[in-house]
Order: C-alpha cells, then structure tokens, then sequence
C-alpha cells in the first residue's frame, strides 16, 4: 500500500512544523455582566425570554460589547476532496464535489436558498478539490485532494499546517467585518472522515462515530466503520494504540481534511477577533473539535445550531459542551443547520439592545 | 355575586347570535403533489433537508403554489384586559396591559426587536383594554376590559361574536397582503383565560392546564387554579358538569377574553385566504383550539413554533397535533415564539422554491 501515498511520512514527524496562533481572548466578563444586569430592567416578566436571555448574555460576554448587534454574518462553505473516497465510502461520484462548489457560485444549493432567506453572506472556499482550482471560488488550495488517509496519511503536516493557517487568513481577511460566522463544508467522503477524526478526538469508538452520511445502506456502513477504523489504525490513532497527548496537526495530517483544517483555522481566528462561530453538522464539528484541541481558548465561542443525524454529530456537541437549539433531522451540510440558528441568535441580541427598559416606559420601581 | 355582572347571562342563550364564517379551503394537494415531486430533483441528497423538506411541502399544500414564497410576514399583536385579575391571579397590575401596547406602539417591546430581526410587520391591535382606546392600535374594542369571569360570563355572546368577527375582519382587510401570520398578544390575566379555555375545550383539568403565569409562587398558582376551576363552574363548563357539544362562542363568552376572539378570528381569516398561522405561547394557543373548535377546516392551516413553559401550551399542541419547532422555557407571550420560526418557515419555502435541480447542474439521470 505504500506506493500509493503521495507524501512523504517522515516529515510528519518533524516538530518544527508547529502553527503559529493568534491569541484568543477570553470572554469579556464586564460586558456579559452588564448584559445580565439589562435583562431584568427590560420591558418583559424576569426570564420570560428564556434561553433567548442567556444567549444574549454569552454573546455580549464573546463580543466585548454589553449590547451586541450580529448585522454582518457570513457562511463559510469550505470544500475539498477525500482519496478514501476510493475505498466506496460515499454514495456519490468525487465530482460531485465540483458540480457541487459551482452550485454553491451558482447560487443554487440550499446553503444559497437558506443563507438569502436569513440574511447572511455566502463565502465559497476551494480548499483543495481534485482537478484545476474552481473559478469564482476562493482559492486557498493546499493539494488537488488528499491522500488515502486508510493507506496512510492524508496529508503532511505541513499540508496541515498550511490548511489551518489558510482558515486563519479567510477570518483576518474575508471575515473581519462579520459579527457572526457560521461554518459549512462540501466535500463527498466527509462524514468518513468527521467520523475518523471525532474517533481520534474524543473517547468514541470508529462504529459509535460512523454514520449513514448523506444516503449509505447498512450494508455499506459496515465498510464504512471498517474504513474508518484503518484510518486510524494506519497511523497509530486507534484507541488502544493511540498516545496521550496526540498533536491535533498529526491528526489532522492522518486523517483529512483539507476543508476540516480550514474551518478549524477559520474557528480559531474568528475567536482571536471576538466572532463568535456556529457549528453546523459532523463536519463543521469536527473542525470545532480540531480548533478546541488545537486552542481551547476557542471553546466559547463555539456556538450550536442543530442537532443532526450522522452520530458523530451528538458526541461532537457533547464534548464541546454544545446545547443544540433546534432538531430536524438534517443531515447536508453546507453549513445549512448553522444558517438556520442565525436568526435566534440575532434575536436574543436584539432584545437586549433595542429594548425598553421599566424606567423607559414609566413602571420603574420608582415611578 | 350576581350583581357584579355587567351583561345579560340570557343573551347566551340566545342561538340567532350565530358566525357566519368564510369558507376554509382544504389542502391543495395538487400543489401539495407538485411540491413533494419537487423535493428529490433538488441538489442534496433524498431527505438530508429533514423536516425542513416537509414543511415546506406542507406550506405548498397551503399557500395553494407548488413553489410558495413567504415574502410578507406579519405577527398580530391583540390586547385586551380581563375582569378576572381582580382575583389576584397575576404578577403585574392591570395598567401594564396600556403601558406594553404604547410600549409596542413605540418599538420597545421584545416583539418590536424579534419581529425586525426576522423581519416581519407588527400590527398592534386594541380589542379592548380598560379605559381608553389607546392611540396608535388598530382599533377593534369589544369592550372596556371583560367582566369577572369568576362571577359568571366574561363577556356576552354578542360581544363573543363581535370578537370572532373583528378578527375575521383584519385578516380580511389588514392581512391580506401577507403570507403568514403569526399570533401574539397582551393581556394581564390571559394565561388564566388560557388555562380556563384550554380545560373547557379538551380533557385537561384545571389544575393540568394552569401555571405561573409570568411569574407567580406555587401559593398563588394554587388560588389560580381555584380560580379557573371557579370560572368553568359557574358556566357549567366543569369537566363532570359539560354538555358533550357544547358551542365554542359559549365558551369564549362564559370564559374570555376578545384578543383571544379576535386571535381565533384572525386564525379562520387568515386560513380562509390560505394564508398559514404560526401559534406562539399558551394564550395564542388558546386561541388557536378556539378557532379549530369553530371550525375544524383551520386545522391544517395552523402550523407550530416553540414548546413554551405555561403547562397549558403542552396540552393545546398536542389536541391540535402540532410538533414544536424548538424550546426555548419561553413564557412571555407578544408573538415572539412565533416570530422566531418564520425563518424556519420561510428558509424551507426557499429550499424548494429557489434551489437548482440535479438535471440544472448537469447531474441528472439521463447525463
């Protein structure tokens, strides 16, 4: 099998292709306490809002601002192809990835449809499908595809490294002005790889984190699980096998993908710049995991949208600490459940900031 | 007791006092077909839009269009006062009701900011608060507040009547231009109305159907449920005590309030122009098993938005078979559950409505 990897192994080994990280700042307590102290001067019974109340107040607390306002939001839809996909993981043909992005530039998919209907912003990223690089899309191609990763890696890691940094640079670059992103992805043979990657990152096993995808039979589940479990096994990840302090760059360099590193790097830079990051589905969350274990400074800023029903999605959330807001049974991606969540989160905060307070409206305790 | 009631217990007896309503169409199922038909060409794998996909081929069923747009979205804010707070069932005094409709008529209001957040029109509406009609409200009052509905009928069948009919009115002449609806209201008092109206239109007992309200000690919640139990009693509207067919006007009547007449007008109204209704919280609610009792052809036009913490909202989803979208513990009323699920609604509308099909991209069957 080792003819078939087009990277060389050894420099995964070498330490000295480590990320150079910007720093995340911790939540600003001052202003999430001058959030909590508005919401009971607002013109509503004490928590009648709810859950709406607490989201205002953590999101004041991830902004820096008591008032926060999410105007400008943005979907990043990151794409990229998968060599396992040669082990017949998926239910769709690789180019199915390219019609797909050129569907995304189209305006055709549902990301297009859903991200109009609630106001968002789509930024289509090319992070490495096979062929030539899609026109339209942003190009921050690490390779044309990945490796195998059951034949060995799926990258270096300086593949890895450069993903990340890639995903760093869209949040400085293309991102600085959202008040709020949410994370979406294309690529077939992804949810393999979310699974492998939730299995490395967590204490669940390959069958636990594996999952129908977008439309697998049971049969090829099986093969799946089996898939996955090489995929780890190739490059020492298996549970028994796997040391303590696994670098997450291995993992990433082991396992794929070239659109999982970008969304990681783009969820650490987000936070270096106090935006907070919706999670979508399997994919987005493994990439929030990636980030997580990579700077757990970023965990606050991870955010929930739905719960979905590839089963690498529930231990992701469960591991971040993550609530879903919503269930309904999605299971595309494209950061389509992200988009979804945009509104309740512009809501809560525009109750906070837009609302009258008892004094306002002359039912203050002294008047 | 008899001589606090300021109306003619005998005019509800009297049956010439009759709705006379607008047809409710049925589903179309033509659209209903074409838009299910629709569903498998789109570009994402069969099903992966989860229950988004059957909303929105429920909502082409609806609207009566294959591809329906929910472009204009208007939440109705109805507000009325009720005798029975004089009972001592509620936090707040009986001027908060004027004080939070010029609040709403002035922007102040949590559904002033969910409703510019998602996007939706406020139409606030005067069906009758004590004392003066209040500038600035669409102006539909019934009546100066209802009568003690402890003490014998809230209102008289006429003015019941004159509820359903101001609501029938507004979606007629107000919200005809609009392509669905949400419910809400304002009213001190009204979850005790909602929790009496709830037990006398389903099986639930008084003390199942009634809560905190906005915010009462379980020692008040006891006096409330006593108080619900009073106001079914001296209606003859008791569990062991009710006629099997008994009139819903009868109930509004015996139990209150017009903005829960004119929300279950508006209801009929709206699905008589096959515009769907979004239910909020336990009041709107109330209001929405009032509507189905009058006239069950509404049914299908009544769609779900959150779970909310007043007991009787539980009780009123499930008789009317509605699946809630998310739970989010609120309890405050306004329309702002409702207004939280239009993006829900309206992103699956635009799924099947905007998106490209496989044939489109050049990924169908004969390509």
């Amino acid at each position: 099998m080792e003819e078939q990897r087009r990277r060389d192994a050894t420099d995964n080994a070498d330490r000295s292709v480590a990320i150079t990280l910007p720093t995340v700042p911790p939540v600003d307590e001052a202003a999430e306490h001058d959030a909590m102290d508005r919401q009971p001067t607002l013109t509503k019974p004490p928590g009648s809002l709810g859950r709406l109340e607490n989201l205002a107040v953590a999101l004041a607390g991830l902004s820096g601002e008591s008032r926060p306002e999410l105007a400008e939001a943005t979907v990043v839809v990151a794409a990229s192809d998968h060599g396992v996909v040669d082990r017949g993981v998926s239910a769709y043909p690789q180019a199915a990835t390219r019609a797909m992005l050129a569907n995304f530039l189209n305006g055709g998919a549902a990301i297009n449809a859903i991200a109009d209907a609630v106001g968002a912003e789509t930024l289509v990223v090319d992070a490495g499908i096979v062929g030539e690089p899609v026109a339209g899309a942003l190009d921050v191609r690490i390779g044309s595809g990945t490796d195998d990763a059951a034949a060995g890696s799926a990258m270096s890691r300086k593949e890895a490294l450069a993903a990340i940094d890639a995903g760093l640079e869209i949040a400085a670059a293309d991102l600085d002005d959202s008040d709020i992103v949410a994370l979406g992805e294309m690529g077939i043979g992804n949810t393999t790889i979310a699974a492998a990657l939730t299995a490395a990152l967590t204490d669940a096993s390959p069958a636990e984190a594996t999952g129908h995808g977008t439309g697998i039979d049971d049969g090829r589940l099986d093969h799946k699980i089996d898939v996955v479990e090489e995929m780890l096994r190739v490059d020492g990840l298996s549970p028994d096998d796997r040391s303590t302090d696994q670098d997450p760059l291995d993992i990433l360099a082991s396992v794929g993908g070239f659109e999982v590193g970008v969304l990681a790097g783009v969820a650490i830079g987000c936070a270096a710049d106090r935006t907070p990051v919706v999670v979508d589905g399997a994919i987005s969350g493994a990439a929030a995991l990636l980030a997580d274990a990579i700077e757990p400074a970023v965990r606050p800023y991870l955010l929930p949208s739905h719960a979905g029903v590839e089963p690498a999605h529930a231990i992701q959330l469960d591991a971040l600490d993550l609530d879903p807001l919503f269930e309904y049974d999605l299971r595309l991606g494209e950061g389509t459940g992200a988009c979804l969540a945009l509104p309740i989160y512009r809501s809560a905060c525009a109750t906070l900031r837009e609302m009258a307070t008892f004094d306002d409206i002359g039912l203050g305790p002294d008047q």
